[in-house]
């Protein structure tokens, strides 16, 4: 991390200044309103403390190897769709910092040109398809992810019901509740691993692994899911004790920073997923934004590893954690 | 749900600004202050999230029989009164978007032509009446309740010691306290289920069911009857969990959305009432507004039922919302 | 209760209003600051709330007999002392609305002349003695209180160490701490009941038993004496467990409302004082404040017993109180 | 404590205006920002009250020795290092202030001189030595601190990552982990006292025992090390818990007051270390400032050391705190 580089809130700063001089007051659906589970996510992050252990000092690796990419960092780009204050090059050149950066990249609803041209930077890129109404659709979309080198592929089933955009319920015509027998079916069929998003309940979990899911996402889809869905922090720790040993958990909403990510780690994920804040990156400084922002976030975590006493991901136990005794303010 | 209709927040935001137009800066008595139980209220429901089962999707079903009406949900409209900025037909509109909606409307205070003007929409209407001091005019409202065709009477006790407008207790010299044995005789000479409104503690909703009460609403009567009552939301598992085998239970105060409806399912009541948000969908859009607000409210509650995976009103279990863990800011 | 007089917060609105136009822009001492211990004192009063018993409706008494004066309310004038802004007919004015509300008047620093006037006006007069390091002054205001006929004699022992004025500790020349053997003959020596004000520990509720104390007054002096002393309704409970059979318990500091006191006779205290709110009802309206204030307080303590179905005093149970579930906001 | 003199929080008040007035809007490294951690002790602090036991009336004795030198206060001043807005003498006006005041005074980054001058006061000097790459430097620093004449050395452990200086890392490149073996070899060859500072787990804890130190720091480094550091207030007691019998504990980040002085002890540690407040006192008024605010700061101690019934140091134990019970607000 060279010191004289923008650092995590400078990033976000610039981002937002950027933005707001395009004309554009809001970043990211769904719309400006921040949903109660991402606030209370942020908040749930911000009470929590690590324990430092200086001695003695430890060699840090943040190395982490996923559907077959190897990734020098656990910090990957949650899945984003192109805004419409993006231009068609906008979501290649996130992918562009991704890749420099090490990492890897999702990309939500968009056409196969987004897709192709973030894959042509060479980042491991993972499509997570809508669950269309359309079941055909779905299988398209699945075709065109494994036929263009997409590393994995998965379906985000808190869309299940539409999405929500502020206060609004939009796409309930086009999405719709996927049964596990039909998933079960699509799964069988893809060669690429499956990712399940938008778990946040053991139950789901468990279903999760009988439907071959190679992967799942604990996460509340920012704010575009439903406004009280339990905060995907409060929900992880039960999840990894009850399937981590069975398949890959990741998490996203609401992290931003190295200490986050660390968090979201010690609580059991094997990786963090940031989508607003890669957006934001991209809008500080384009390609190099979006690389900064990982290799800052990184170099964070890394720091704060080494502090505890970490040598590497799996050294990151949810004992490293410290919460606040309760006061009365 | 139409994407095209107001949202919830949006309903009660033109409520307001056309309210404030016609230089009303209240809403609904008791005045303008907002209690210490309803406030606490509220803020316990935004406490509460639901924990996601995404899988596998249900079939979704809101209704609901009481007092031998079969309605499309559990939103009622809670016990209100005409207000000096309300014209003769108002309660008549609101009544008539409550039929549209398919639900309940309660009506307070109030004389003959209020309520049959109500009645005359084919809404079912229950009659709330005072704890009067004056037996007789008790016995009198409730035979006039009876005679006109409403689904059901009740009283609220939490008037006992006359109501609360502000800072200010008003009435104690026309209500009064009343005995179990008077209320005995009342339900016992009426041919209509009988309400026993405003029932905090186990105490109470106990001897509801001696005096053979049909129905008890756990509720705060707004701001309208004691500053540091339990909050409903807080009395109310204990008391479901004494009596709610026994008599149907019911809830209000500070329920606003259809998360908080179904929060309030998931604690044991059987529906939830709303009374400021009706008046407020009410000036904003008349009768058009009332149904529309139950409407959207339950669409809300069907999407969350969907997305906890609920197939009907009682499959909504209190195991299903998920307090957060408690952090220090 | 008559519904046309001014409420309990339009009482001390009204005091603030009359005092600022003087150009009195602070009511009491200790200066302006409010401190951590009346601050959380209040903080914690706001959120206990009352388990509502409508049925079956209870005649209410509020009489209460201390000192062998019978008073018609628990709500006693904590000791309050003449302000630079006050009259020398000040706190005879006070004591005047004391006497015709029922109720007790506590004194606190001042001469002859002040005890008198108060004394004439019939109100039951007791006087809080300061601890002096010159030992002879003590005895010389205890006689001077028992020739004049006071009811009971008292000392604040949150006073040995000086007083505070805001941040400055103020009095430490003119104050000492004193023994238990001192006190001990002093008390042995007075024929009035004697109080020992500003109690806040188990250990000296035990040692004022043994010092032959008729009273306890658990009391943070409201900010005027230690910055971060327990608050005096988290002490109550424990002391009340403690010597409640042995001795009389009051308490004071930061109790405004009949809720409040409600709340602190539910958690043991026989009576409780208000001592600013008693100045800034005498700045309302003169000796009509004072009464007036105590009987609005006595009222609403009066609806919420009944509301509580409390009989009597000694009816307010502590669990007649709830507790809200902490939630995470 | 003189009445007439300055309070807490007016030196605090005039330091800052004195500042201001000369162009510096800010006080202490690392910048402007204050970290999680701190604000989270202060907070912690905020919440802790203690339970009064002015029977009988003690002799309060504040005095402490430490490395050789009796002291008497246990309120120290904390590492400090020359800021931009200094002169070259100011390090040595807060000296004096600390030796009129009978305390002790840490020293962070700085020459030989500034250390010089410090001595030549007769105030204790502490030489914090940090964490350099160049292992011959940290040796010539601890020699120059031998044959000068402080009274002690120690390292900041919590620099083995750099420093953090708002949201940036600094220093990187000149300070880093030391093993300890490395520290076990320094520690033996100096006859100085040696000081970890910076310690927040037990693990730290115990290996500073085995490295032969005489004393630990637990501290946040104020907002200067991590930004999610556990906070020292919260990590103190299973320190003293763990190692309380075999090595001196310190404590310092976030203490202002006596209280909070108190509150420090009263968790375990031996003496409690100001900085920021320390500098805004010497701004306020040069040496006098310093030592006015040990001796208002110590006279706070004492005072609430009499009123919690403590004759030493020693005697105030961690059940004098009470903890606020927690509420809903």
């Amino acid at each position: 991390m060279s010191e004289k580089q923008l650092t995590i809130p400078e990033i976000y700063a610039k981002g937002k200044e950027n933005l707001e001089r395009a004309g554009v007051d809001w970043v990211y659906p769904p719309g400006r309103k921040l949903g109660p589970s991402v606030k209370a996510n942020r908040k749930y992050l911000d009470s929590l403390f690590f324990e430092p252990k200086f001695f003695d000092p430890v060699d840090v690796d943040t190395s982490f190897t996923i559907f077959g990419a190897k990734l020098r960092t656990p910090v990957f780009c949650a899945a984003i769709t192109r805004q419409p204050y993006m231009s068609e090059t906008s979501l290649a050149e996130i992918a562009r910092g991704v890749a420099d950066a090490g990492s890897l990249i999702m990309l939500g609803i968009g056409g196969s040109p987004d897709l192709q041209s973030a894959i042509d930077t060479g980042a491991p890129v993972v499509k997570v398809v809508k669950p269309y109404r359309n079941t055909e659709l779905i299988y398209e979309k699945v075709r065109d992810a494994e036929s263009r080198g997409c590393v994995a592929v998965g379906m985000d089933i808190d869309h299940f019901y539409g999405l929500l955009k502020g206060d609004r319920v939009e796409m309930t015509e086009t999405f719709s509740p996927q049964r596990t027998s039909e998933l079960k079916q699509l799964i069988s069929q893809t060669k690429l691993p499956f990712i399940i998003k938008g778990v946040l309940s053991v139950s789901d979990a468990e279903k999760a692994v009988q439907l071959g899911a190679s992967t799942i996402i604990v996460s509340n889809h920012g704010s575009g899911s439903f406004d009280f869905s339990v905060p995907s922090m409060v929900a992880l720790p039960k999840i990894v004790d009850s399937v981590g040993n069975k398949l890959t958990v990741l998490v996203d909403t609401g992290f931003e920073t190295g200490n986050d990510v660390f968090k979201g780690l010690a609580f059991g994920a094997k990786a963090v997923g940031l989508a607003t804040p890669m957006i934001l990156a991209w809008a500080a400084d384009g390609s190099r934004g979006a690389e900064l922002l990982i290799n800052q976030v990184t170099a964070e975590l890394r720091r704060t590893m080494g502090g505890a006493g970490c040598t590497n991901l799996s050294a990151i136990k949810r004992a490293t954690i410290i919460k606040m005794p309760l006061i009365q303010e």
